[in-house]
C-alpha cells in the first residue's frame, strides 16, 4: 500500500494511524498539494491528501473514505466497531475533531502558524485569529477532558477507536507547535500518554516538519 | 423517528433525503442553532443539526453519522452500496460535496446571501466572496456535468446513491436562490430533473425559507 500524504496534515496523520492500527504496512509519498502537480490531480481531482493506493491498485481518496474503506474491508475492527449506537458515538467524535475542531481551532492556529508559512504565503499570520483559536482550543480540550473523566477512551469504547486517532492527530500537530498546556488538562494528558505509547504513533513522534522545530517534549513520553 | 433540522442547511436536506430514500417515515423539528437553547445543547453539545432520534430512542448526531448509521442498520441499501471500491467512490463524491463544495461555494454564496440574514448578522453580505463563490460554483458544476456525461449517477452507480443526495442537497439551496444557470449545464439539468422527480425530494420543493422567495422554477420540473 502507498499513502500520498503531507506531515502537517492532521487528516493524513489520522489515515496513517488508522492504517497502522489496522495492521497494515504501507509506504509514504510526500505530496505538497499547494504546488501544481498534474500527475497528482489525475489521481485525485480534488488535489488533496491523503490518497491511498491499495495492494490491488485501487485508489481510495480522502481521509473519511480511507477510514470507512478499512472498516468495510477488514474482518477484525479496531477503528469503528460495536453495536450501531457505539459506532455512531465513535463517528460523532471523529466528526467533532475533523469538522468542529478544525473549523474552530485548526483553521486558526495550525493554518495561521504553520500552513501559511509552508505555502510561502505572502499574508502574515493573523494574530487575532490565533488568539481566538487558542480560546476555542482550551474549550475543546476541557470537553475532551470532561469526557475522559468518565470514559477511558474518547468514544466510550474499551479500547482505542478512530475517535482517539482523529483527536490525537489534531492534538499532536498543535503539540508540535507547543500549543497544548498539558498541566491544565490532566485527564487528557493521561489519555495522550497512552496514545503516544502506541507503536502506530512512533513514526509521527520522530517526524519533523521542515522549517519548524518541534516543542521540546513533543517526541517524548515525559511531557 | 424525529429529525432536528433547519431548512437552509444542506446537511439537513441530505439527512432527510437519506431517511426518505431508505423508506423511513419521520417527523421534523425546527432548531435554529444560532439561538442559544440549553435543551438542544444537552442533546448535541456541538449545537448543530441534523440530529436524529430513532424509534428506540437513540440519539444519532450529525449528517455523516446519521447516514453511516442508516448504512449499518438497514438490510436493503440505497445510500452506500456495492463492492468496497464502489462504496469508496460514493463516499468520495459525498465528501466532495460536503467538504470541498461547501468550502469553496457554500460558505461564500449560501452563507453570505442566506445564513447571515437568517442569523440577523449585522455584517452585510460580502459581495467579493459571493463573486468568488460563483466562479467556483461554475467549476464544480462543470465537473459534475463532466462526470454525468460518463455516468448516469454521480458516483457511477446504476441507481441513485448518497452521492446524488448530497449533491442535490447543496445544489437545491443554490437553486432556491436562483444561482444555477441550468442552460449552461445540460447534463446536470437532466440529472437534477431525475432527482427532483423522486418522491423523497417533493417535501423540499414546497418548503419555503422565511424571508427568501424561491426562484420561479425552484419547485417545478419545468426549469
Amino acid at each position: 500500500m502507498l499513502l500520498y500524504h503531507y506531515p502537517a496534515s492532521p487528516f493524513c496523520r489520522k489515515a496513517r494511524l488508522a492504517l497502522s492500527e489496522s495492521g497494515y504496512e504501507f509506504s509514504l509519498r510526500l505530496e505538497k498539494t499547494w504546488l501544481p502537480n498534474p500527475d497528482f490531480l489525475r489521481i485525485n481531482p480534488a488535489g488533496e491528501v491523503p490518497v491511498l493506493v491499495t495492494g490491488d491498485d485501487k485508489t481510495i481518496i480522502g481521509h473519511q473514505v480511507i477510514c470507512e474503506y478499512l472498516v468495510e474491508t477488514l474482518e477484525e475492527q479496531s477503528l469503528i466497531y460495536g453495536p450501531p449506537a457505539q459506532a455512531a458515538e465513535i463517528r460523532r467524535m471523529v466528526a467533532w475533531c475533523d469538522d468542529k475542531f478544525v473549523r474552530e481551532v485548526g483553521r486558526s492556529i495550525l493554518y495561521e502558524r504553520m500552513i501559511k508559512r509552508l505555502k510561502s504565503s505572502a499574508v502574515p499570520p493573523d494574530s487575532r485569529a490565533i488568539k481566538a483559536g487558542r480560546t476555542h482550543l482550551d474549550t475543546h480540550l476541557l470537553y475532551f477532558s470532561w469526557l475522559l473523566e468518565r470514559r477511558q477512551w474518547l468514544a466510550a469504547t474499551t479500547s482505542i477507536s478512530l475517535a482517539d486517532m482523529a483527536a490525537a492527530s489534531h492534538i499532536s500537530l498543535l503539540d508540535y507547535l507547543g500549543e497544548i498546556k498539558w498541566d491544565r488538562h490532566k485527564e487528557l494528558k493521561l489519555w495522550y500518554y497512552r496514545v503516544k505509547s502506541r507503536r502506530s504513533f512512533a513514526p509521527l513522534l520522530t517526524e519533523t516538519i521542515p522549517g519548524f522545530e518541534p516543542a521540546p517534549t513533543y517526541g517524548t513520553l515525559d511531557f
